[in-house]
């Protein structure tokens, strides 16, 4: 099974996997996260996140999820992947939490799959979210906005 | 200029202003995160995070970065906008960081712009990060590598 790990700006990619903990009631297997510091050098911290990568890539092969592309967290990844050539690996920018949470429920397929999956994840939990006009559920009346009310829990 | 107030799953919301914080160098103008702990009540979370929403707001309009579509955050926005109808916002779901920094780049257009900025850069931020092949560098020489390196730091 592929190994997962965020890479990204401190201290979101902690702050990511905290967040898939509450969904899945606990952390989800070979899921790790490594927070790159302001102003980290690359080298410095490819090295610091190697033994990381090799415990999620346990398997041989993980998926790094970077903050976005271009900035010092995805070089690392990249850097990463180069040391590490013996691994299978895969990064994805743009890590979100429909991302990530898409990334664990597929954790079982293959690193090609799981990255396709993670990407198509991403892009497809950014949406604009409609807003219930007030008049609208005051014309309805109190069983249906009772029902809203619950429905929305 | 509409504020931005960012509503997820704790601490993801705060983790993200502290991104926003490190690349610009200092917190963005009305930029706000609001921390949803595990298992809150939507309507006690929407009375909490109400101050935030209006300071956020102080000049009639914000747009509202919630994590996931259907979670309690987005919930929470969704009541937050029912109880401040005075007030003109939007929500959009699935907040990245491409999401978060393309937002608070176009913090002095319009809500409807700045909506619509805001999904496109998160969108367009998520992709496939290629790696280097590392026989590649080798064949390449020092030189090749060396440019590499200087140019992904």
């Amino acid at each position: 099974m592929p190994g997962l790990l965020i890479i990204a700006h401190a201290p979101l990619a902690t702050a990511l996997r905290d967040c898939a903990s509450h969904v899945y009631a606990g952390c989800p297997q070979k899921l790790l996260a490594f927070d790159v510091a302001p102003d980290a050098p690359v080298d410095d911290a490819a090295t610091a996140a190697l033994a990381l990568l090799r415990d999620a890539a346990s398997d041989g092969s993980a998926l790094l999820l970077v903050d976005v592309f271009g900035a010092t967290p995805s070089n690392i990844a990249q850097r990463l992947a180069e040391r590490a050539s013996d691994l299978k690996l895969k990064i994805v920018a743009g890590v979100n939490l429909p991302m990530l949470l898409r990334a664990v429920c597929y954790q079982n397929e293959s690193l090609d799959a799981l990255a396709a999956r993670a990407t198509a994840g991403a892009i497809q939990g950014v949406m604009q979210v409609a807003i219930n006009p007030p008049q609208q559920q005051t014309l309805r009346g109190p069983s249906h906005a009772a029902a809203l009310n619950s429905g929305q829990q």
